[in-house]
């Protein structure tokens, strides 16, 4: 019933009994500040403000059982943020999730189509 | 790095490049139309107004090559709504599609607590 013009899309993300804690865009912060060394430039090429992002980073570091990002304070460069071995574990555990379900989704899709 | 106590969770819905088509909620109503042979009183068991549930309703009716609901008007009762064989393959469909993702969610679940 439903032609080629159609495909199945979704989103994941993984939660606790307190509420989702690790989805697509937490992951995207983090990587930025992987990369940028800092939660400020990181929520600007998100657009967010820098509370909006310490907050889901503070929320992260408070949930799990060990912190995803580090602030170092002062020092030339005025600090920076660092993201921790639990943190780039987070983002490989996810990322690798997220490809399954890209797979499932573009099966499911197939499906649709000889359906 | 994720204890027992974290599960995946997340939604999927079909759609075409007009945007989302058939998710959970649209389902939801199709089952309880043809439950109840009502727009109305299923708009009314789902908290939704008639006005949004019909939208819902024509905007499937549209988007897809046959209707997956018929109103029918008058009669002794002052009219039913019915639902289609399009829209019972519909329902069908998405029931099978959705079963199989929270197998992947389960799955994806216990190997997060392996991990």
């Amino acid at each position: 019933m439903l032609s080629a013009q159609y495909k199945l899309n979704g989103r994941i993300w993984i939660e606790s009994s307190d509420g989702p804690l690790i989805g697509p865009g937490r992951v995207d912060l983090l990587e930025r500040i992987q990369q940028c060394g800092s939660i400020r430039q990181a929520a600007l090429q998100m657009q967010m403000s820098y509370r909006q992002a310490w907050q889901l980073i503070d929320d992260m570091n408070t949930r799990l059982n060990e912190p995803v990002v580090m602030s170092h304070r002062g020092g030339k460069g005025g600090g920076y943020a660092e993201v921790t071995e639990n943190g780039l574990r987070v983002i490989q555990q996810f990322k690798i999730i997220e490809q399954q379900f890209q797979k499932f989704l573009a099966a499911c899709s197939e499906q649709l189509k000889t359906d």
